[in-house]
């Protein structure tokens, strides 16, 4: 499979597991958290998916389509390890979805994300909310949700708080 | 349709109008230039396709992927309408296949781009070869080809020369 095969699957799966993530949050209030905005691509499908909901976008620094960029009280601008500690105050029933694609090519950055983000989300979010991620993430709390039919097993990992 | 699917549709219009023109390059002898490398993944894809043939690339700049990067001798570094005028007395025989993924944010240089490329691209072309473009291109010498079933119009442009 060429790199072009892998990643039209990858974007694939990514689509496919946030359309099913739009039923599967029906009857659980609260926002969603992006921690990443990249290019804004995802941004923008959450915000088509959830036009009734806010959006939190936690970025290091903002490079994506104009178009693609959430306001000013949306937009938390920082390191998120630090950005979403603080941000836990302002959330106090929780976030109904966290989608945390921030898998780089640094496996020891990878390998701290996934100790990491599961302690700082998991206070973060509703319960009966979702979590998803590019990385395995494991918390005692947190429950695999099987993936959509047809998305690749360990392309896409998503986890009911 | 987000920004998402948009770019899930446009990938996969690539892949399925590539993986159409192994096919229809029987009996079509010649080499295949990519006009633009970025991330590798499509000349990824058109080395899996096309592993008799030898690859050509153009690029200003290189900032792919470690594995999608050609050897020395298929590597053309600079301003490609400089590199390609140079490059055509290199294929007396002309390249059956042109790739040219060059479209940008840049209206003017597009418009530049669609003059300009045709008048350098045909004399290196062989008969019977093909160009594929993200923009429309226009050449006396060159017939549209229908695209492959599923692909949206207007999302790619494929000319046999």
């Amino acid at each position: 499979m060429s790199r072009l095969d892998s990643f039209i699957r990858r974007m694939s799966a990514q689509r496919d597991c946030l359309n099913w993530s739009a039923g599967a949050l029906n009857g659980v209030d609260g926002p969603v958290l992006e921690l990443g905005l990249g290019n804004g691509r995802t941004y923008d499908h959450l915000r088509s998916l959830f036009p009734d909901r806010e959006i939190f976008v936690f970025e290091r620094r903002v490079n994506a389509h104009p178009d693609c960029i959430p306001d000013q009280a949306h937009l938390i601008l920082g390191d998120i390890f630090e950005t979403l500690t603080g941000f836990a105050a302002r959330l106090p029933a929780g976030a109904a979805l966290a989608h945390a694609d921030i898998g780089s090519g640094d496996t020891e950055l990878n390998r701290q994300m996934a100790v990491r983000l599961p302690e700082l989300l998991a206070p973060m979010m509703t319960p009966g909310g979702l979590v998803f991620s590019d990385q395995p993430l494991s918390h005692d709390g947190w429950r695999p949700e099987p993936l959509p039919e047809g998305v690749p097993a360990d392309r896409y990992f998503i986890y009911r708080t």
